[in-house]
């Protein structure tokens, strides 16, 4: 079992420390960590965000584990230089189209949520996003317009092949969340504009054909949005395009008003001896002006590393040990300024570590 | 003072007969009004959505009072004939390039935000949207992909000539509501993805320049989301391209909570001889669930047709007295269903109209 540990920038290298202390704590046999430079730090080293070296090693691993890429420094660069390229990069070269966000609100926190009260409670949803495709991937550019004016263009594009794969996963994913209940998809498009959304949703009711018990709806992005903090408890799976899904995940995550808690998987169809292969990220940024500081909450690397022995080593068991160490951290007032508290990164490692 | 009234579908009738019968209360002389047919009702007696007639009677018009598209029967159409395509003609063919949506809790009806007390009461904002760019109107189509699956694209684009003129429109309107502070632009785009908007952040960077008095900040769409949401009064007026435009000010009107009352201006550049030539509709659609029941709260409407008298006719003292009237009616009871009461149609235009 190879992990491929990128920590990146930031908070990103202190975070996810804590996250191996705690894999390491499990003593789970035959894993092997390996590190590589990503994002501002690579550029400095590398001279680029994503290295060849970095890339080879992920793809020889069966998971990466992910901190956070992002450094002011590096602002002025040329795009591609810049240290957010390396997580596109490492999206498209190891074709994890599909991004996993859960979003609910921890007991007891409910009051860390922007919303009231039992909007907060009732939010419990999975964003399904596909990440591979889209206007991020296509063709871009510069040009000049018809009265003579610099133009920036992008190619908005889904073909059904790409749109079939990313449905399978949602309805997977609602079949799998279903256990009391029916399983429900809403698929999140703006078919009313976009020729790209109607052939995205023309696929997802075919992909929903083979699907039978699952309910599935189709909702415009803008009422999604609304709805997502008027009415949460209307979703379960949201199945949505790369654009859509950047900003309707993040919407999720600050509804939940404790990102600090939040992790992320991206999957996609390829195999390895132990499950599927995966990179698994906490939701927040690189936080540089708190870097260096310890007061950085580890929990979301922390439960990103669960995430991963769950979908990419099948190890279920080890994965509830760790979310329910977590829990009852948070329970005990093991929380992060994040959270209100103020339990440093190294003191919440230990705090989960000590409840495994 | 030529106005016409575009009324459209469900409840886009009864609304606006409710503004006709306040701008007839307050006795403006020399407004006359044109009737014409507009969305799904234009597409049944016309066989399209947006008809020649209507669009030469808008455009001979000085403003436009529009009500709502949009038509569960039209559903099957083929995109271009679906009533929403009406609104889309109206802003591209009347070059409406600046839509201007205040987010604000009106006093007293703080409990009908989703956002917890002090979150809702701080929310005051201006979103001002560009409305005729973007991956709107982008050259559009489906082709064959690569593997032979069908695909839909998109193009996304925008001109710097394009993004000046609603980056001024942005920095007079944070001008003008910066009476008593200083001004504030926050402008929201993906430039960490998109070439579109690398252009659209360069040539706002360049607009602030004759605007030194206003402080403009840049953030990306996915933050912009969370923090409407977490952090409202970091925003006074947002700017942003139309697909950005369309998912947030909804977002912070389902903030507000209560989307029966929220208006919106379209404008340009093009003045007549009253004012600026524009376009003001409510927010909310055509609810075609409650239309012709007479339950539908016209408040929204109303209150578009003040905007329109300050906007497009500069009359402030008849827009102002439509205003007051109105917060004095919800004060007084006077609510739709929509806000918790049980006023209908006619009963809320009546109340009112007292007040006027
Ligand atoms: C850093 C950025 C390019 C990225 C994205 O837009 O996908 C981020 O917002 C995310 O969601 O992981
Ligand atoms: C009806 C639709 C095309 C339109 C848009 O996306 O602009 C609507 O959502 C709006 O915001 O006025």
């Amino acid at each position: 079992m190879k992990i491929a540990v990128l920590s990146g920038d930031g908070i990103g290298p202190e975070v996810t420390g804590e996250a191996l202390r705690v894999l390491d704590a499990l003593g789970l046999p035959g894993l092997t960590v390996f590190e590589g430079d990503v994002g501002g730090i690579a550029y400095k080293r590398h001279g680029q965000p994503l290295p060849p070296e970095t890339l080879t090693m992920a793809r020889e691993a069966d998971a990466v584990l992910f901190g956070a890429v992002g450094d002011p420094a590096c602002d002025g660069l040329e795009r591609a230089l810049r240290p957010e390229q390396a997580i596109l990069g490492l999206r498209k070269e190891l074709e994890l189209f599909a991004n996993l966000r859960p979003a609910k609100v921890f007991p007891g926190l409910e009051h860390l949520s922007p919303l009231k009260g039992e909007l907060a409670s009732s939010l419990d949803l999975l964003i399904v996003r596909e990440l591979t495709g889209d206007v991020y991937f296509g063709e871009k550019g510069e040009r000049t317009a018809s009265d003579g004016s610099r133009e920036g263009w992008d190619m908005m594009r889904y073909s059904e092949t790409e749109v079939a794969r990313i449905a399978r996963v949602a309805f997977r994913a609602a079949r799998a969340s279903a256990s009391d209940g029916q399983g429900r998809v809403t698929n999140v498009d703006k078919a009313n504009v976009l020729e790209t959304s109607q052939v995205w949703r023309d696929t997802v009711r075919e992909a929903a054909g083979s699907h039978p018990d699952i309910a599935l709806d189709h909702m415009y992005v803008d009422n999604a949005a609304m709805q997502i903090i008027s009415n949460p408890a209307r979703f379960s799976v949201i199945l949505t395009g790369n654009l859509f899904g950047d900003i309707l995940s993040d919407l999720a995550s600050a509804a939940v008003g404790s990102i600090g808690l939040l992790a992320s998987a991206s999957v996609g169809e390829r195999r390895t001896a132990h499950g599927v292969f995966g990179l698994y990220e906490p939701i927040h940024g690189s936080a540089p002006d708190i870097a260096g500081t310890g007061k950085a909450n580890p929990m979301a690397s922390i439960l990103s590393a669960a995430m991963m022995l769950r979908h990419s080593f099948a190890l279920d068991d080890a994965a509830a040990r760790i979310e329910n160490a977590v829990a009852r951290a948070l329970a005990d007032g093991a929380r992060g300024r994040d959270l209100g508290g103020d339990a440093g990164t190294r003191a919440i490692g230990d705090a989960v570590i000590e409840r495994l």
